[in-house]
């Protein structure tokens, strides 16, 4: 990476920039738990794949890993099931997630979820994880996400899972659809257990920047050289990340900033430059669509500097 | 009734020409206790104002009322909360329900469902019904259908009850999101135990002629006198009747028979002349629209032959 | 009508009432032509089947027919072809008319409107109106309806017809979606002149209470005695105008009025008591749902009054 | 490339073996004129950035272009009128096309079109191609296109044109939609003609392959050097092929093959590798979501073989 002495040396600027979007947004409210988030935090970590890292901001603070889990448990659903099993649930088409609408899980036969990325999806991948009890799956999705980060297991928000949970209604809602139409067998409140708990999970900038290098690097560790994801499943999940990893706000991503990326409403962002780095971002303040506003802001700052786009 | 001897001469030979009907339709098959039911069996109580009545075919059998008690759920909601806390929230316009469906749930501004005899509207109705338990409020249904009934508490099915509550998840997943809307402030699973429970009550077609004649009687007790219901309800549970009791086969009916009915998937049918008669119909063997198919041509026949259409 | 007397005496008290009720509605101004009336306007007619009349308000003004023409159009399409052919090009089905959406039409199968009351359902009926030329089709429909009203032919307002016309942009993409289906097979712009022109008839309180007065006689002419529309078609006319005369104000209406009856945009109303009596009522202030406001607030004090309700 | 000596000698066997697939698929029928092609043929041109090209198969026969012209003409309408009007008026939200649904228009706020790959972005996206008549727009698109393919002005085939025009009545019904929005402000039969037009332009695989090329180089002509295109249009336009190029199967087609590529109901596809080569092929035959079914295959097979995949 040469250009890794002038991202040295601008991130700290570009970041200060990009933060003045912070207050053209909004922290979630959905969650009660999310709403208590710093408005104007934000912080970067970017880790080459070199094992040289550059940070900025607010990088020490933990957040949760929200939808940003769901690229995740993809993975570990496709390594647990195969292909053919989990896209029989699930569908592979782009659309964003509107967040408050059952109408497409209504419109598409025979009646699977679009992608694996936007709720309903990520509700029947969570159904797919290995694990003969509740608290087996969600031991191996702390074990597994944390080997990624470079740490043990990833640890469990527990105000913000019960949060989620209680106010998880609409989910509820589609996942009651979802085992009308067949789709979902486990018994819902169990799903639900297992999703809204990987979505609780807490990292920091530095640990989500690892666990991106990892996709970076098709599925292998950059410290030891194992092998964690057999690349054809990275290629999957980087390919659902450019089409639809931000919401609603995905093509619009794709075209200006042109990266493989993850948000969650917690307001992280997870992005990565193929075979090169992996970065994580922090910033509670979100955008109609449910993007980090200031991230967003950031990523096309450094994404047209360095001329990123990997279209 | 001056046409009470042709009446009762003709009924007999008119339901065995409308039993013909049976074999076009089917059977409820979505819950594994309807299934079981007989489908060539047919049975109709007509019950006069003046007390007489007359009855042919299969009239003796209990029958789970279904959908048909939305009628009387609604009456009540209306006299425990008054119009104004009732139409806030659930919609006065007729659409048939398509069973299958949430897509309308979300096309309605604000979000409340179109009206109380479709599933999602007629969740909400069970959710207005006084009582400080929820033993209280079925115990309540059960008293006042009854006395409807010209008879002690109706009885409930406990296997269909269970039957219908372990196969319920379309409407699980309707009440989730109709309390993520806001529209259900109790707890999901306390309302659809009141909802499912009101749909397993048994009747016969006498009674279910008896309960028909006091909405005929604009809520009179046809032997004490008694008003049981307020004028103004019985108006408003009649109106709905005509505009959208019988599902997606309402307009139809409407024209061909032109009185005020509410069917379930029974197979049962409750239809009564404005004044003067309350009918009840069973015929298990559903046509398209999820209405009896052997009770509805019956009743073709029957207002063809009296001109009883109210149009 | 042993109520004549006090109708007599009371109708100029509730109308100017009524009128107040108008400045809390607005003049319908998607078609530029309409946004002319004045807001203010409130006039009445009722005409017995004894032959007596009585009247009110601003009755003399002329204004168009808008969709209270769909109600005769059907019944001709009726009488030119027969139950069978219109009902299987249109469905029977109870449903507001939301004005803006196309939605409905792709969630029937196969693909026909709900029904002839509702925009789509009337251009498919206007399609079917007999006649060799469209100037054939348009005088019979001027010359039936002329005679229903007691008149020589009804008069086209040509403005208002030009800017229907012109701005009648979503009822060209409902006709060739429904060209599209195989609903609709004569030529779009063809079938859209017709359908624009016959909103585009005049009559006055008069003759519109004169209208609906044939139809509370079950179709014959009070004057000569003269059937001029088979009873059945009346029923069926009827039957629609209870379940869906009034857009997606029509549960309401059945519920507070209890009458069929047929609104237009212009805020002329027909409604009628069957067997006694027609109405006729313009009123150009409109409420949410498109019905004239201060119309609907008389029919609701008259049939509150009198108890007119057929429910 | 240092692969071209293997791709050279692979290429026939691979396409004699993805031929096979052709009887899988089925050729376009709404289109008369469509279904008159030739299901078995299978050709393929590959052109390197050097220079250097390699065909097998059915090759010489021209097709039209169809939807692939729809890449063009947003890039013409971008070059005509900047991103900031050209996206007031379709989104950038990926999403396949369904072909037959209009669903999507409304639900999509504030109703513009999903993405300018879809027919209706596609609709609008012609009525901004500059030009003080119909007639000089079309000929702007011929001769645009026809440089970018290395040759004069592309040749409309008529028979296409009329049999598109003929049977296009749903995106009739899309346009005067999108006019009663407001978003399409031409007349809509102009428009139409404009897009029938394009879609109706016809390439050999040669000429579709060097259009690819321009693209692939980032809108420099392979042979003069000259900048064809600004290259962030030529980014936009890679972007939109990646996340909705290939209808309802862009994303299995990302998954699966992972090149920008935009397919046309002829059955032709536009395919690049970027900085690398453009492709073109022509197999009528097509999946179920409108793609050649051998030429998906063909493209599998070659991204496999090669490690094509951008993801």
């Amino acid at each position: 990476m040469n250009e890794w002495s002038s991202l040295t040396a601008g991130l700290p600027v570009w970041l200060e920039q990009a933060r003045h979007a912070a207050p053209f947004g909004k922290v979630a409210s959905y969650i009660p738990e999310l709403s208590k988030a710093d408005s104007s935090m934000l912080g970067i970590q970017i880790r080459g794949a070199d094992g040289r890292s550059v940070s900025a901001g607010d990088c020490g603070s933990p957040f949760t890993l929200q939808s940003i889990s769901k690229v995740f448990t993809l993975i570990m659903a496709l390594m647990d099931n195969g292909e053919e099993i989990v896209f029989s649930k699930v569908g592979m088409e782009p659309t964003g997630d509107s967040f408050n609408s059952m109408l497409k899980l209504e419109l598409v036969q025979p009646g699977i979820p679009f992608n694996p990325l936007i709720n309903a999806g990520a509700i029947v991948v969570s159904s797919l994880i290995a694990g003969s009890s509740n608290e087996e799956k969600i031991t191996r999705i702390q074990s597994f996400l944390g080997k990624l980060a470079g740490r043990g297991p990833l640890q469990l928000d527990e105000d913000t899972y019960r949060s989620e949970s209680e106010s998880g209604n609409l989910n509820r809602s589609m996942a009651y659809f979802l085992t009308d139409n067949g789709v979902l067998q486990s018994k819902v409140e169990d799903v639900l257990e297992v999703y809204f708990k990987h979505c609780s999970l807490t990292v920091d900038c530095g640990e989500l920047a690892r666990m991106a290098l990892v996709l970076a690097l098709d599925g292998v560790d950059p410290d030891s050289g194992e092998r964690l994801i057999p690349r054809r499943y990275v290629q999957i999940a980087k390919t659902f990340m450019v089409t639809c990893g931000m919401y609603n706000g995905s093509g619009e991503f794709a075209i200006d900033v042109g990266l493989p990326a993850k948000s969650g409403v917690s307001g992280g962002i997870m992005a990565l430059l193929p075979g090169r780095a992996g970065i994580g971002i922090i910033g509670p303040s979100l955008n109609r669509h449910g993007n980090s506003v200031a991230g967003v802001h950031l990523l096309e700052q450094l994404s047209k500097e360095f001329d990123w786009s990997l279209f």
